[in-house]
């Protein structure tokens, strides 16, 4: 690491006329890495948008196998990351290694799954109504649909996933797959660990031939309205807090043209411990559940923020085998002083509260974050209370117990949007409960059985998305290959000859994919 | 027809407490229709809201085959409204008869392909990536995505389409399709036929069994806004000017919880007309497009508002055929007096801009519309004059003549987001201008090549739609079956028993329906 300055990634070209300087800090002792950071200018800003919106012609229109090419390019580079990149990520994070390593995994294989989506083909959405000439009263048109990429997109990365959820993470991968352009705002969590990744996305870049302005990257505090605000900017992905979601929404929805942003922002991902899986378990749940909640420092979008369970001897035995099973959990040091700080207020928020007791934990103070449970009066759920819907980011739960099965019903009745909804049960449990699933599926885009939410799979059938605030569009995910849909539009080529049709379209189906010709799936040519 | 009040649909029946009486005007006469509506008070406004919501587990549960059975029955109700309703909608809005009854089939069957795609079942899209519980280092769940409505849908219809964009159109038909339960704002400017067809849509859904709050429409001008905001609602369709969705889409992101808007907005279908096509049948062409800006009055969301093309002696000529063609076609009467008035405030300020020639077309007075033709300098395209932006609604279009093919492309490149985009061209245009497809897909939701865009075909291939401000989201269609993606979201089950998965996931695959299993699709059952 040299003490070089910095510069912004625009069109493949490091710039930084700026003269405001950003350090990024060593997460456990908070002081400055040498490296400096020189935060984009207005025009860099505008630069960046810019090259991305003169790739877009170019690259969306490559055939899906070169952009495959690219974004497989793209993961033997993440992977040949070495060891002193992962010391990096581990000092900006204060993630151990081996966590590193494997995101390191997870997020190359992430771009493969999309360079699989891209040679599958049904991504196009390739659909076809054949010319009827001598249809009465009116005849019918060729007609051929497909998606592409909607334009340039701007990615605001997450500071728990430096890698998977962050400068090559799901949001990036997509909207690349898509065709789309990306401008990447670099977290200010991981500033260092944002350039060696993205010098592996441009040398990805480089060596598949791909336009120059496909990938950017600009760092600097506030640069991301301006971003958001670009007119060739046409959608946006973020992960991150509510606060910040919403008001990239509200950036977006007041511009002229309003553009989509797809935020993944704030989620309690309740766990309900259902009797008859207590009674079975209850010891062993206590334990999973705990080491759910500690996880990675309870830094995750999916930690389960809220248990729900009935009255009962076994729920309140379950009560004590938890308080053990937290009291117990070492402390761990956050991704920043930031996320500390937030997951104090956060605490003192619960603890402040004359419905919530504290059951467990240490007295929360120094440089780590300890681990908390608390126990909520069922009331404030069924009255909506603000203060159990907002996610408290770390290593700490709130018990809720409900005096029946009503209760239980409306309890959940009242929860705001999430992005997984867990039931802990035994099949006596299921055949009982069973109404629950269509009310959990309301709220969540997620529902588990006798698992804990805070692994995420990356796959075809994965939602990381759900009704708001888990996101701000609960027909998206983040993560998994229905990613993609979100950066993608349909058009529809009326008369046109073969000639001038993409590929997905002509009569001879060159890509060999499935089309819904006429109302039916077939990979067969067309005769016109 | 009797002068009984009538009153707002509320989960199957009539209400209508409030004191606010609403005419509808005969469309010709400007007299009023003797029936009164009663406008829907705060109160029944959330009532029907709260219908839909507490219809939305019940019906968006139903098997797909039971909601096809339900748009089959809307289908035949529609057909068999009778010559009396025929009568009413011709009054309303001054439409023929031929065209009312050639709508209500088409929006029969608009329905009944809403019910195939529910039969064919590829709306759900399934997913289903089985467990690997060998896998190293970790392994993996059993993880199942399919597709469920959104909730609750608000609709806005359209006064051109007072049935196929109304009370049962495009947005009514997809929203119920997706599983959603509708809320109708009635168009104030087909009060009376709203009625009517709402009142088939109940016996619909009274004959096939479904809950009753499925459909609810409520009068009113001033409703909308509550209902946009009514916390039931989760997405809104609209069919209507820029400034009405622009006011839908701001109040919904301003929503606590924001939802999507889909609101089909303003576009003026730019049509090129290219050299070699000028040169063999340029007489053939400006007759054509005359009937294309005549048609219906000039009053479809796809009217071809801004004619293209290059300096030449050809597209001399042709502008001459254009001018004597606009010249000599009939004044026609208009939805009503609203757009009337909307149709003289267009044209005065095409009149009164100095870089705009008035070439043909009777002063416009009296109550009817009169066809017109301007010509504007290409400099307003190329300086991003909005005047030539905006959608002049009825039977009206404004002749560009830009003075080359690069000054043609930058023309192009300042064009805002398009329904359609049309090129008059003979295969030796297509080869020479090939490029500008690419640029036209761009700004456009369907391309057409040598026809005319006031025909949208109800069919899987169509779009309707395109970037702002044609639509609010380039990403949906409000015509063909894919309009039923924008009311649906994505859930996963993890580790599911067979049992609890909704039908579209279980092992057996009951459905038949084809489904991506570990990246491959198949309808094959599976084993676990």
């Amino acid at each position: 690491m040299t003490s070089e300055l910095a510069r912004n990634f625009i069109a493949g070209r490091r710039g930084g006329a700026g003269s405001i300087r950003l350090q990024s800090l060593d997460a456990t002792t908070g002081d400055a890495l040498p490296r400096a950071f020189v935060q984009a200018t207005p025009e860099e800003v505008d630069a960046a948008a810019l090259a991305a919106e003169a790739a877009f012609p170019l690259y969306s229109n490559l055939p899906a196998e070169r952009r495959a090419e690219f974004l497989d390019a793209i993961a033997r580079e993440l992977e040949a990351l070495d060891d002193d990149f992962i010391a990096i990520v581990c000092r900006e994070t204060a993630l151990p290694a081996a966590r590193i390593q494997g995101e390191r995994s997870r997020t190359a294989n992430q771009m493969r799954l999309f360079a699989r989506v891209l040679r599958r083909g049904d991504f196009h959405g390739a659909r076809i109504d054949r010319a009827l000439p001598e249809r009465q009263p009116l005849p019918r048109p060729d007609l051929r649909q497909y998606r592409t990429g909607v334009g340039p997109v701007a990615v605001f990365g997450a500071s728990n996933f430096p890698l998977a959820f962050s400068t090559a993470g799901g949001d990036t991968a997509a909207a690349l797959a898509a065709g789309c352009p990306v401008v990447v705002k670099a977290h200010s969590g991981h500033m260092a660990t944002a350039e060696r990744v993205a010098e592996a996305i441009v040398r990805a870049a480089e060596a598949t031939g791909m336009p120059a302005g496909v990938f950017n990257m600009i760092y600097g505090g506030g640069v991301g309205e301006a971003l958001v605000k670009h007119p060739a900017i046409q959608a946006v992905g973020f992960t991150g807090s509510l606060k910040g979601g919403r008001a990239l929404c509200d950036l977006a929805a007041a511009r002229p043209q309003p553009i989509p942003v797809f935020a993944e922002m704030s989620s309690i991902n309740p766990v309900l411990v259902l009797p008859a899986a207590l009674q079975s378990r209850g010891e062993q749940v206590a334990r999973e559940l705990a080491d759910s909640v500690v996880l990675g420092c309870g830094q995750f979008c999916t930690n389960p923020g809220l248990v729900i369970g009935i009255a009962s001897p076994a729920f309140s035995l379950f009560t004590a085998q938890l308080i053990a099973e937290l009291g117990q959990r070492p402390a761990q040091t956050m991704l920043n002083a930031g996320t500390l700080k937030s997951y104090e207020q956060g605490l003192a928020r619960l603890h402040a509260h004359p419905g919530v007791r504290h059951l467990a934990g240490q007295v929360q103070e120094g440089r780590q974050a300890r681990p908390q449970l608390f126990q909520a009066d069922a009331r404030l759920l069924l009255e909506g209370d603000e203060l159990l819907q907002e996610e408290v980011f770390g290593p700490t739960t709130v018990l809720v117990e409900v005096a029946d099965e009503a209760e239980l019903r409306r309890a959940l009745d009242g929860l705001h949007g999430q992005l997984s909804a867990t039931l802990i049960a035994e099949p006596a449990d299921l055949a009982h409960f069973a109404a629950l699933v269509p009310l959990l599926e309301r709220k969540a885009g997620r529902l588990l059985l006798n698992g804990y939410p805070t692994g995420v799979e990356v796959c075809d059938a994965m939602v990381h998305g759900g009704p708001y605030p888990a996101t701000s569009d609960a027909r998206g995910t983040s993560v998994g290959s229905l990613a993609i849909d979100r950066f993608l539009r349909p058009v529809c080529y009326q008369n046109y000859p073969d000639a001038l049709l993409p590929d997905a379209l002509k009569d001879a189906n060159p890509l060999g994919i499935a089309r819904l010709v006429d109302g039916e799936t077939t990979r067969e040519p067309l005769s016109r």
